[in-house]
């Protein structure tokens, strides 16, 4: 029987999903768990893997088991084995068809940036600080010109070798609650790197370095020198996954 | 000259604010900015003793400096030589007679718990973690019975040897948003575990193992075991001083 497994992570102190054989990840520690629980260890695949220290508020991976426990007590005895920076917060019956990753028709990211000069100790970890005040209303300006599909292969980290670099962004906004500032992307996947170049290059719309009409010509130029910084991982969400 | 500092901290890896001898201490780790940035060690008196453990949205302490620097330069100073889990936050000029601790007309705590079966692995370490559900009508019933002038020694950690245990409770209300329940209290003052205890009562009456009504009976008893458990410091916040 095919299972699809939500998780929720604070991705700190890992180096992202997907197994590595020198560092720890997600995938591993939750198929360690899974041993534990089922006396076996049972292949976990994920819906993306996650760059090293980014967060997920949800993330989805399906596995397959034979064993007749319900749903509710996977999640709940999973939890009793995962450490506290990782929890399961729902398991439920899939298609025998189905997969985390291929069947995900789309994905939404939130960056958080803390925007002050003065850090905030509980958001340390769970945003990225910047102390240049943002010009909000510019960078949603310059955030529609992303909408709509690309070839992004210039908002894409040197270091992938994916082929098709086109990608559909559905929807992009910014929007600021106190000093949180939060860019939602949602789109039907994504580069390595692409949401964090995203945001480094509208940074540099509100510091006066790019005009939001520059955007488009970034896009067709697909030169990686031409976009903004990336920013750091810790202000990275998976956010949403839609099947 | 004195000042007035106000900090922010996630208690986590602390021992309290209180130098000790053989545990790391927020006032140490203060200090220890102080004499990297002013080349002499300060002596910073502050508003409260914390718990080890317990975070403080606010904080506020006092020194002397005859230096002329501006007090902005002081905050942002300071925050170079301090770990990412401690923000000064402010620097204000105050009058000599000022004192951080006994200057201090009233504080404010609040309490954090999650409520649900399934942790947030972004709220482990900053809320705690209760998974069966909480009345926080009746709560909110019993906590009135908080309210005012009373002898709060059975609302005492037995470790501490305060003389004078009356205190004045001037506000006290539970609030849920979503998973998250937060009790604030408002006092003139609280003794060692105090509001911690006061949750862990409220705690018991929405578990019906006390009533709203007995509330008042277990003050004017005094007796520690009456009370309920004293809940865990991570989900604790000095929240505001007032002076």
């Amino acid at each position: 029987m095919r299972k699809l497994l939500t998780i929720k992570y604070d991705g700190t102190n890992y180096h992202g999903w997907q197994v590595q054989s020198n560092a720890i990840t997600v995938q591993e520690v939750l198929q360690n768990a899974f041993e534990k629980m089922f006396g076996e260890r049972y292949p976990v695949s994920g819906c993306s893997r996650t760059d090293s220290g980014v967060h997920a508020n949800m993330f989805c991976c399906h596995f397959d088991t034979e064993k007749s426990i319900g749903n509710y007590n996977i999640a709940i005895g999973l939890n009793t084995y995962l450490p506290s920076d990782i929890a399961v917060i729902n398991c439920a019956d899939v298609d025998s068809e189905f997969h985390a990753r291929y069947s995900c028709k789309g994905k939404e990211y939130i960056y958080k940036i803390y925007n002050s000069k003065i850090r905030d100790p509980f958001l340390t970890a769970f945003s990225y600080q910047y102390y240049k005040p943002l010009n909000i209303e510019l960078m949603n300006r310059a955030a529609k010109h992303f909408l709509g599909k690309h070839d992004f292969g210039g908002f894409c980290s040197i270091k992938s070798d994916v082929e098709d670099t086109v990608r559909e962004i559905k929807s992009i906004d910014i929007k600021k609650d106190g000093e949180l500032v939060t860019f939602s992307v949602t789109g039907d996947g994504f580069l390595y790197n692409m949401v964090r170049i995203i945001v480094g290059t509208l940074i540099f719309v509100s510091e006066g370095k790019i005009s939001p009409d520059d955007i488009e010509d970034i896009i067709l130029s697909k030169d990686r020198n031409r976009a903004g910084k990336t920013v750091p991982p810790h202000g990275l969400y998976l956010n949403r996954i839609f099947y």
